[in-house]
């Protein structure tokens, strides 16, 4: 027992206080040595525009409209929105206290990144990018002032393998008239921090100069270094401690607490631009192949007032804006992670640690393979 | 606004009071007629023994063993298990408040079903399963009564689509030092519950004459008959209300308040058999196909002690013996949900509804397709 607990070799559990969940953590049985990429590059046969593609410049999509010859987003309503406009009626007395539901409304937009068809966020220039979350700003704001809207999820699904038939490069935004499981319970954990006084950094404060969890959090990766991946003048992006995918990565601002897209200065959102494009190329390199992820913002549920220009502060400003980007490849272009038994029954686990993965990652080339 | 609320066409969000969690249903997008079966049946080419197969009688492991000439279970620990048995060096201090992590031992065990390399739950007969309860229940037994274990998790990983590469029927059980994030949840929510007082039904009561919410949950959904697709003298598998996975079934008692497998009775044991077998026939027939699914035990984290032969009731009592089978496939044979974007990110999400899934599973045949 003299033996020293070592993480990469001793089966442990790592707390995310983010969600208030475990993860169980095997790195035993990762002692094989890394091959490295095990595949030939998949070369992209993508043609620049695709006649079949409901998405390209000029194409009619599934309710016959036809797309306009958009030159750098474009968005629209989903055709299969999983929530609709009101009016929806009232929900019926639950049958049994047990059996209760509640109706949602709300709306789903689709987000066309570019009109090229065989581009994505890796091959989109930093001023394509801004033209994106500029785009996300507007919907974000556009939505989230609707009546009876509660939230915005602004996502995008990468690749057959997240379920995503369509390459043509898009985001979604579904907004609802209910706060969802997961931001209500990290917005709920940064409550509790705020109130904490656990901060022991010198980071950033957030609302009302309170500890905010994810200021404190990415204060001290920044020092200890280990899981961090890229960073620039004002956005990092790292491994988090408590990561679950194998090449999980959060990115979000250092600098200062910031709430929401609302609240980027021009300087932010280009440093945020440049900040998805190191992480997708990295991605892309990683395995030599266009990488497979689903990728989610967190921030304030809807954007703050404003008055006489100016953004009016209130509790929701407990948010720290970040970006999820959740991969479910493991080990090439074709081996992935699978949600097993254990996990789905028990706690989510990963062989691999964040800091193996944050290595790896930070061993890719900054230029995307296809140029290089 | 006249428009009555009807759960088959509104979007509407469902509560799961098991784990405290949500889950968005958006029934509409399921308005398209059900064509049933869309591909021939899947033959299956597997031989009854299969030289390469590491579990097969007679057979090597990977850490070079053989299998014995076994006839009915067999069980062995795995050579890859995800955590290992102590001693664990203890953790050192966490480096940041935000980054804890504990260490974890315990053990992995693998149970094959049967010596058949070709059979499976639903091919196996009712014998063949009370034999395999029975060896889980020594397990868990075994497992549950050595010092520093928490929680004893059994569970089966089936099908190529849950990333089980190897046929052969077969289960695993995990042992922790710790009591993993799902069943601590659940746990927690039935303590919550029996304070509530909140029982409605004319159902069994839980531990010390409380409500229990399976108890109560189960007695509910037999007097509501939809969500059903089977019962016998003791068990019920039934598609819950708050169910995520497409086709998903909750299998439990429903006579009276069972907390583990230790308190089963023979006739019981028998019942729980045929339960499994119904179930898992039903689910091969849905789609003539050998059904891909995760399958887990929930029950008190470790067995009760005993006096005099007499199991000794305590507070772990609580726990309402219950099985979850979550099958990933959705429309046919090949076509499954993915976790996509707005999942991992906001909420968990479905089309079809739980009663339209319960119908269509009662519909099923009892005999399995391979024998009609
Ligand atoms: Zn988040
Ligand atoms: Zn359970």
């Amino acid at each position: 027992m003299a033996e020293q607990f070592d993480p990469t070799t001793h089966p442990h559990r790592r707390y995310n206080p983010l969600t208030n969940t475990h993860i169980l953590v095997s790195p035993h049985r990762t002692k094989r040595p890394w091959l490295g990429q095990t595949e030939p590059p998949a070369p992209s046969n993508l043609p620049s525009h695709d006649k079949n593609c409901y998405l390209c410049p000029g194409n009619a999509r599934a309710n016959g409209v036809i797309n306009e010859d958009y030159k750098t987003t474009m968005v629209f309503e989903n055709d299969y929105a999983a929530v609709l406009p009101p009016p929806v009626p009232a929900a019926p007395a639950a049958p049994h206290p047990l059996l209760t539901a509640e109706p949602v409304q709300g709306g789903c937009d689709v987000v066309c990144f570019h009109p090229r068809h065989d581009l994505s966020l890796p091959t989109l220039s930093v001023d394509d990018i801004v033209a994106i979350i500029q785009e996300w700003t507007r919907i974000y704001h556009h939505r989230g002032t609707r009546d009876g809207i509660k939230y915005v999820q602004i996502f995008e699904n990468k690749g057959a393998m997240m379920g995503c038939s369509n390459p043509h490069p898009h985001s979604q935004v579904w907004s609802t008239s209910i706060l969802p499981t997961l931001p209500a319970k990290e917005l709920s954990n940064l409550r509790d921090y705020a109130e904490s006084s656990a901060a022991t950094t010198n980071g950033p404060k957030g609302y009302q100069n309170k500890p905010c969890l994810l200021c404190e959090y990415v204060a001290y990766e920044r020092t200890a270094r280990e899981r961090i991946v890229v960073e620039n003048e004002h956005f990092v992006a790292l491994v988090p401690w408590w990561a679950y995918w194998p090449f999980e990565i959060l990115v979000l601002p250092y600098k200062r607490h910031i709430p929401s897209l609302t609240h980027f200065t021009p300087e932010e959102t280009r440093a945020f631009a440049e900040m998805i494009s190191h992480v997708t190329i990295r991605y892309d390199n990683l395995f030599s192949c266009s990488f497979a992820y689903a990728m989610g913002m967190h921030q304030r549920p809807l954007p703050p007032k404003r008055v006489e220009g100016a953004l009016i502060e209130d509790e929701d400003d407990i948010a720290h804006f970040h970006v999820h980007f959740e991969p479910p490849l493991l080990r090439s272009a074709t081996v992935r992670k699978f949600l097993a038994g254990y996990e789905v029954m028990a706690e989510p686990q990963r062989d691999l640690t964040a800091e193996q993965a944050a290595q790896r990652l930070r061993a890719c080339s900054s230029v995307h393979y296809s140029r290089a």
